[in-house]
């Protein structure tokens, strides 16, 4: 098994949930700021170009972070990130998404419509995809409703999807760091129990990875 | 347990995934053309105000479709739409993933962006988001791009995710629907792996839900 990754947000969520589980899976870097993902080499494996992909010993590749993290729960169910029942399951499945659609998707609309660096690569994959500028603005919009949603959510709830840390903390984490960082979009401080969720999660080992 | 349901291509993944599994639960119809969702009582169950949305004998309520189908794969494992493996599990959500990121999001741009009916809504969920012109020929490019690649997938398995028919399958179909219908855009007639497929999905008796 290989888990091909490069130092930046969506592959670290698996980095993290990897340091959780106490996994060492052998990585292969991919360098996305020179491109390396859209060369025959890698496309080959996943035509959609993403990181973080993992690839199994026959040659599978599974190139999706929730598909990932599903397969090395099953493989690995200690220490449970994906709950222990049905229900607990399907509501971190349920923020996961949301994270991803309201959080993750936001900040990378800024970034990706924003920098230079991301000319014609406004959406990830091999498609040539022009910059849109309205989309900076909206998604810095998006980003503080999102913020606030999570911080409303964690007044009530001490990790995202209920009592435990599980793979909804895992990419909450990953998306207020890339908000804060690329995004320049820090958690405002009034946000406080966001603020005090992202100390607690952070302090974790696994979130140096 | 109780599905809260209207005849739009999201919530259809879900009656069709029922169907499949012969499953009768009970429905409550969210006018979305009225803006249902938005109100007060749908909105306390689902703060992101997006249907389909279970709701279960204890208040608890699941409002994305893939955790949704998750839940009811678990309590309901026959016949598998979510896969016997852990291995098929990954591939089914890895495939529905990037139906939903390529496919779906692509032709929600479309029609959210140019239809009037959705001013100021270009987004899901309670809060205001003015439409973008540009999304909608940057959808309509996407959606191509996605036809071909789900065409190119279909020229060498059977279905979206492998040999059998699964959840992947669903949500392609409804996107297929979607692009075909609310946003004008068929399937170009020289993809003809996907159009194969997509008669041999048609014909199953679920795909009337």
């Amino acid at each position: 098994m290989r888990l091909y990754d490069y130092p930046a947000p969506s592959p670290r969520r698996l980095r993290i949930f990897l340091a959780e589980k106490g996994l060492d899976i052998p990585r292969v870097a991919v360098d996305l700021a020179k491109g390396e993902q859209l060369g025959p080499e890698f496309r080959a494996r996943n035509p959609r170009c993403t990181v973080p992909m993992l690839e199994l010993d026959d040659g599978t590749c599974l190139s999706d972070c929730l598909a990932i993290c599903e397969y090395l729960e099953a493989l690995h169910p200690e220490p449970p990130l994906l709950g222990a029942t049905p229900l607990e399951r399907a509501q971190i499945v349920m923020w996961y998404q949301r994270i991803d659609a309201d959080g993750f998707n936001a900040v990378a609309e800024v970034m990706r419509n924003a920098s230079p660096a991301f000319k014609d690569r406004a959406l990830p994959g091999p498609e040539p995809t022009p910059q849109i500028p309205a989309l900076v603005e909206r998604g810095r919009q998006r980003a503080q409703v999102f913020y606030r949603d999570m911080n409303a959510r964690l007044m009530e709830s001490e990790y995202v999807a209920g009592p435990t840390y599980t793979l909804a903390d895992i990419h909450l984490l990953s998306v207020v760091d890339f908000g804060a960082g690329w995004g320049r979009m820090p958690v405002p401080a009034e946000l406080t129990a966001l603020l005090a969720w992202h100390q607690r999660v952070s302090a974790r080992p696994s979130a140096k990875a």
